[in-house]
């Protein structure tokens, strides 16, 4: 790199540059609520509408955290504030990155998720309680993991054997009762125009 | 959610999927070289570039990594390689969210940038060797950390203390004397072009 270089004008992208690229404003959707609640299934349909619309997004969850950047933790409660924190770092990189990141993760204290909320800025962390009465969860058991944690096959289960703090007040909350999937997403989709999220042109 | 979502097709957005949404072929384009070879400066003037492209980036470097995610980690040899090992796996997941990535690291060593690329699949991983003499780079030295280095108050320095592996086949080699910023900016745009990384409809 010659002297002439010296004089190159250093420009650093901005999320704003990033975001409004992509036809949104930045933020985390962080889905909270118990196992079996429909975390998943509602965050990737919620994630396929948005595409649909043009909207650019990513899903975190445990296929794509557990055996990956979080391998190298366990169960104790240092590992589980660890986990939620990376996970809370990573959801800024892709804030940062102007994308609406959609995280999916039981996080059944009020505390760890308030470490979340205080790494992004203020309107970038909308806190979505996917409110699911325990009898539900536990009568779908999907994975079959109540069935153990009633056996005292599984020694801490949130909800069981160890509380879930139901967030005070969430941004958005979802009471799955007597709902589609449609009209869950599309619950959670109008609160983002609402409040000015999605601007794309292309719907 | 009722009975009838049982049968509502559960629909999992895919790599090819975000990244054909973005114009482009997901990859990570990881940076290697000295201490004020300019892979910041690069890195930052290739990101701009590819933005006035249309393309969809994202820069990992030690402003936004160091003091985040990896902010628990020393400079032990172990923390050295869990370091990489983080940003290897969180490259992976901007690959997998469709993005083109900029890593900008020096990552001396050959075993850990093989960490990197054997995590992501084929021809999503290219090495770029910012290839800067190491008198230059000490002559520069924009942060005083040869001189430090020098004196003995860095006692571990890459090209100093401790050796600098250069990369033996990189992808892209990119030999920094008597060129201008711009001209090492097109040199990788055009290997991204060429190799059909790149396919906006906006320029």
């Amino acid at each position: 790199m010659r002297e002439k270089n010296i004089v190159w004008h250093h420009h650093q992208l901005s999320k704003e540059e990033r975001s409004s690229q992509k036809g949104q404003k930045q933020c985390v959707l962080w889905f909270t609520g118990l196992s079996g609640s429909g975390k998943s299934t509602i965050a990737n349909a919620l994630e396929a509408k948005l595409y649909e619309m043009g909207q650019h997004t990513y899903l975190l969850d445990g296929d794509n955290i557990r055996h990956g950047l979080n391998k190298d933790l366990g169960f104790s409660d240092e590992d589980r504030v660890e986990n939620i924190r990376r996970i809370g770092e990573v959801s800024k990189l892709f804030v940062d990155a102007g994308l609406i990141v959609i995280s999916a993760f039981i996080s059944p204290f009020h505390s760890d998720r308030q470490i979340v909320r205080n790494l992004v800025e203020s309107g970038e962390f909308l806190e979505v309680f996917i409110d699911t009465p325990l009898e539900i969860c536990e009568q779908r058991d999907p994975k079959g993991l109540y069935q153990k944690a009633r056996k005292g096959e599984i020694p801490t289960f949130t909800g069981i054997s160890s509380p879930y703090e139901a967030p005070a007040t969430p941004e958005i909350h979802i009471l799955t009762a007597e709902k589609s999937i449609d009209e869950l997403v599309n619950m959670i989709i109008s609160y983002l125009q609402e409040k000015g999220y999605l601007y794309a042109s292309t719907y």
